[in-house]
């Protein structure tokens, strides 16, 4: 299975593709498509439809996955930033992906196992998973890497649903339990 | 020059095409998405997309034209419509149209010449100028051709961009100045 999480501003637009394969997460592609703030709104909405559908034409993801915002600032952002979102919704839909949301508690409760974990923490774990050497240049990778890590643990390949948990033995799963699970990924244990 | 409205709404979308030629305007379609409100937000979004493309498709408008909205109610709905709004504005720039927009106070300006007009009047000059005999369904509708209008009187065909001005003489149009212009339109004189 093939997810690609996207962390959407009206800046900076993160996102991350990955590959699940069993236990093995593999990134298919990462990075940060930053906006011009000089180029109109609409420019700048065009200009991430365009980019994202080019990695999503080469990575063919059937899901996409996208944080639920609760915006507290002020409505002028939340226009923006809705603005923002619904390019990236109508392309999901366009591109016939399934679309999930999920709230950055379930993001981070998945990825560290805390729901109130920091971006740092978030960070840290993500590039643990998915064996990532280089520091990304901004925590939009990571959190749109994240958010595509969340749907797959919640979704993917016959897993249970919870955090980190091991892969349902009656789905057809190569792990049985939790000691096969860790065991199958030294990288995830913090010494 | 061909000009699409759009006045977006998270369960009302309305459209209006509107063909001008010197002094005279042509509706090529106009309409109204209502969205299945038991339908996900991002299956909305995906089919107001749908829709507006198909309409697009068969009108080939150069321009398209969006209200500037200033939403007071809360973030949550700012957030909403706009998620929408994003959908509408990566169309037109994925379709390649112009997009302008005007705040509700130049849409009503150059429709019924006061910036306070109210929907109702809004309804009945874009009606009498676009020749329209029934009532629309909704105001969406009226307000769609009205922002089509406003796109049209202020950058169409070398008028002037005052509110129903007679088109520029130097601009090559068949309108010489007000008297002609008044005399070729019967139809708005309100008696």
């Amino acid at each position: 299975m093939v997810v690609i999480g996207v962390d959407p501003g009206s800046l900076l637009t993160g996102y991350g593709v990955i590959r699940q394969e069993g236990a093995d997460f593999q990134v298919l592609a990462c990075g940060v498509i930053r906006l011009n703030p000089r180029r109109t709104h609409p420019e700048r909405i065009g200009e991430i439809y365009r980019e994202l559908d080019a990695v999503i034409g080469e990575h063919t993801p059937s899901r996409a996955a996208i944080e639920t915002v609760f915006v507290s600032r002020n409505v002028q952002s939340a226009l923006k930033l809705g603005q923002v979102r619904g390019s990236v919704i109508a392309l999901a839909v366009n591109r016939k992906l399934e679309l999930a949301e999920y709230a950055p508690r379930e993001v981070k409760a998945a990825v560290t196992g805390r729901g109130s974990a920091s971006k740092q923490q978030v960070a840290f774990m993500v590039r643990r998973m998915l064996q990532i050497r280089e520091t990304p240049s901004t925590y939009d990778v990571t959190d749109a890497l994240g958010i595509a890590l969340c749907d797959l643990l919640k979704t993917g390949n016959g897993s249970t649903g919870a955090a980190h948990a091991p892969p349902d033995p009656g789905a057809g799963s190569r792990k049985k339990n939790w000691t096969d699970f860790v065991a199958s990924r030294p990288d995830m244990i913090v010494r």
